[in-house]
């Protein structure tokens, strides 16, 4: 087994490799691990602050939109979050809408009187093959949890909303990962729920090692299957963009992607979004708005090379550092590091 | 009090003036009254089969994506519907998403295991004026009762998903209305959900009736208030037409929406979606696609016209047939039939 | 015959009622009027420097996408302008590209060397009907010539590009206006090339005028034509907007449109472009980027009204400033002001 | 020197690995090379009749707009081509649309009158380090002997619009590739004008040939310019598909794109169009509209692996077929295959 996942690319990461190296943003977990039960909730949050107050502005790039996803529409018109971005499994998307609705609105009373309904963000994979997704267990408590545990240090693999998760026919989940952008100062940070892909297509780093495990595994099933399942791409920065910037930079998790060996099938659902922490969007028009420069677009090329690196590496630390899991019916998926050779 | 509502444009309405003279469309409320909560649900069904089985073509247009609607992005990709279009309050979007899971894995036990699994399609306007929004008392029960009440007979007003809400500072609601398409043999038709405008703005078949009654009624805080609140509008036709000329066709319900006196406020979520019963789309790809001859967009500008009016005469018709409603903290909404002079 | 046109709306206008109450904008004509050559090029400058080397941002709604206009795909990418807008007929925007181009090049010589290439921008709407469009008679010149012309004195109607046009089966052409809006210190003007509609469905602020012009007029062809020939809208303020921001300033556009009587025809490009002349984007990275607090998309709701307003106003302008032409093969069109009744 | 190109995938081509292997698809150039004066026109046909009179339905990705191609507008909007493809120089944009105006009123007397406009639909890549663009040397009668070449032999590499193109800082061009759909009896072709990408992140099927060559050719200037100059990828396919799946197809253009080394630089203008040449749409709505069952979008994912592939191997044979071109002010790229080992 190798001592440590293959690195993408050039650039430098931050000091933890991960999306919380992008200053004030914090990732948290909540894991159900039960039998039948493989599923959570991950909570990305874009600063300490409440977003549904101080908005940091955001792009999205819809790269192929069979998914469930909730709040992209207007995030796309507005530019801006309103609440701590969420992800777990398919059908468990309005427990968690609703646990954000309850969450801003207890924090702020007028919320949907006299000031503007919430939206929520919540994105999602289906884990139906790990997790008995018709249970539909998640709910408000376990969104709070994973608002709770946020933290600087990203636990990785099968946890949170990446328990259940399947990635090119392996035990997948959450991964993140960092660069730094070449001789500008700035950090590019991603976090990925990675459940899609083909095992017969996996790409490690370059490396066609799908075609081999695959024959290897030929019993499983996954190689008959079609395609699916989603990727989820979070990308945060710290430099100055704006809405229509980010969703350029949001556009590129399509080439990190494409990288590890997908086509962007029928039925995954892959989408990303990016968010920038260095300025923050009041929700009163009586509060002043920020006066910020924003960086000149033909700046934006290391940013790009960050954003697909940044993404194709978290996808190999989703694989990398999932543990193996056996959930519903007995469906299992192996981890990738107890298949790769002995180095 | 005038006796008929003003009538708009010059084509010829179906015999129910109503969605549901496209044959197969059937419309339910669930209603809430009660106090504090003034709320409900509507559902529209495409037809009388199973939605997730056999899918209609449809195409949305986000002509002010202020608006929390889930489902969006998954008919963009695919181009079809799944679901019984559910309408209802902000805060009610994630229980009847819910719903419409459940109700689906009722159905259709594979669904999200050995089927893909469904995509909730839920509209939504913030009836936060007249109910108290904060509770979030619908539940799955209240979108079976709607779906089980549907029927081609519509009843309008502060009814299902419109009891609470507010449009031109008066009573609004859900309005229907249908036009022929002139020498085609189609029929256009809409519902809306009208809870959007400002009183001093609002044009009664082009005539300026709000600003009259804005001064009459210059006490109401509607006349300072910001446009906010949404209108959400559905069209059916039983031409074939396939996912990319129904984005057409709803993109017009800007036309009919702007008649009435919006500017697509800010703080409106302003949402079309269009579909077909022409045909519908097997969920396996076992069974055979339709062959489908569709038609010709250089024959669309009926249907522009038809969808234009219809819209307009749908809003039209919920204020019209919309009762005064009182709910939360005394608030209250007068219905226009009573404010119009006597004719 | 009435002394002045129909008014639209409560707000006041600009000193000018032109899109050039936008401190900076500027109008330019060529018109060419030779019996079948009835064309020509209207060029707006956004301010009085080099387009390409300081950009003002902007964004686009394309309405009705039946239409031939270049530059589109950079502009939503990038969010800026590269040159002046240029208006024309359909078959003349390769040569006024190509102007552009020319005109690029010449004022900077690495323009497509060391410098990138300069992205084209040209509007067009068919006047085929009273000019002979397959000549192809414009060219560099008249781009320049219309350049040259630019002031703050916009003359309206039969002139530049509107020199040919029909607008709901009379004379249309070039029309502007302007609002102020409300209480915020900003100035929203517009300039539309009208060359749409048809002749019963043309409203008059509010007024079906078009109906009786119609049944006195039937023997023109008008009446039973579709919808086609198209509007172009351009909008400028002077308040701080980012391309986000603007798009959704152009998206209002079609209220007035809709409320002059179309519907969006199926062979009407009908398209928008809204641009800020509040700060401009260096080409070069290495200059400073403006360092600018946007005004708070809460705040937008004024902007939307009088561009609503200023759209509509300009289409009456178009019709009311047009003297009638007659052009290719006898064909002719009456002026608006010629039809009704005195007052 | 090796003898072969590297393969890309696993799946089948056709007889000529070329876009021609879609039936009915045909391909032709017009070149000049003449000191500084490097570039040329290239014409792909969908179909052997009047692309106006029977338009092939089709679909557009555009990847990074930094691009100034025309005709997208309308193709997004109705999903049909009205012209054979152009692909050339940024600033012989104009006269290439310019001929194809006038090649379709020469077919068609009554275009612009009492017919539609044509849309040309001309794409674009900048070859001006080669290439005196400025020049704009290029006119209708180029256009017209690239239509007359069109035939079912593609030349590769430093040809047509692809004479004066540079890709990963050596010499790019045209390229080609098909593959046939697994199992489903169908074909996707690519061809692509490759002007994108830098040295250093050159991937060859993976391998990362562009490092070393790179550290080879340090002196170049290659290096450390920044990624600008664009890709324009067509995809063409004999299975029944509509404007929303050639969309779909169009994307995939994004992983063939990536897997070569590209993250879509910001200058980079990355567009893709997709079109089916199983049927056509008639100009006129008194032709009977074809009767068509399209393909099961759960019938996409090797279509999207075809596309993927087509298009890596289609760039690989850009470069692989490119001649070495010296240009304008003694400006040279090399090619690729005398740099490469030889085996």
């Amino acid at each position: 087994m190798q001592a440590l996942p293959p690195r993408i690319g050039a650039l430098p990461s931050g000091p933890r490799d991960a999306i919380t190296d992008v200053a004030g943003v914090t990732v948290g977990h909540a894991t159900l691990s039960d039998g039948a039960v493989q599923t959570g909730v991950t909570v990305v949050r874009p600063h300490a602050g409440d977003a549904y107050l101080n908005r940091v502005p955001a792009g999205v790039a819809v790269i192929n939109g069979f998914g469930k996803s909730v709040g992209l529409v207007q995030v796309e018109e507005l530019g801006v979050l309103e609440t701590p971005i969420a992800l777990t499994n398919t059908f468990s998307v309005p427990a968690v809408a609703a646990a954000q609705i309850r969450q801003c609105v207890a924090a702020n009373p007028e919320c949907g009187r006299g000031l503007p309904t919430v939206n929520p963000l919540v994105f999602e994979c289906n884990d139906g093959y790990l997790n008995d997704i018709q249970r539909m267990v998640l709910g408000e408590a376990d969104y709070q949890a994973a608002c709770a545990a946020a933290s600087e240090w990203v636990a990785q693999g099968a946890v949170g909303a990446g328990r259940g998760m399947s990635c090119f026919g392996l035990k997948g989940g959450i991964g993140t990962a960092s660069r730094r952008v070449e001789g500008q100062g700035f950090t590019v940070g991603a976090l990925v729920l990675a459940n899609f892909g083909l095992l017969p297509n996996l790409l490690l780093a370059g490396r066609p090692v799908g075609r081999e495990l695959a024959a290897r595994l030929a019993a499983q099933e996954a190689d008959a299957a079609p395609e699916k399942g989603s990727i989820i791409v979070l990308i945060a920065t710290d430099a100055p963009l704006d809405a229509r910037q980010l969703r350029r930079l949001a556009v590129r998790a399509g080439v990190g992607i494409g990288r590890t060996g997908s086509v962007f099938g029928h039925g995954s659902g892959d989408i990303a979004l990016a968010f920038s922490t260095a300025y923050t969007v009041p929700l009163s028009p009586d509060e002043p708005m920020p006066r910020v420069a924003m960086l000149h677009d033909a700046r934006l090329d290391g940013f790009f090379q960050a954003a697909a690196d940044s993404v194709e590496q978290a996808i190999v630390h989703a694989l990398w550092h999932a543990e193996p899991v056996t959930g519903r019916d007995g469906h299992a998926r192996a981890a990738l590091r107890d298949l790769l050779p002995h180095s």
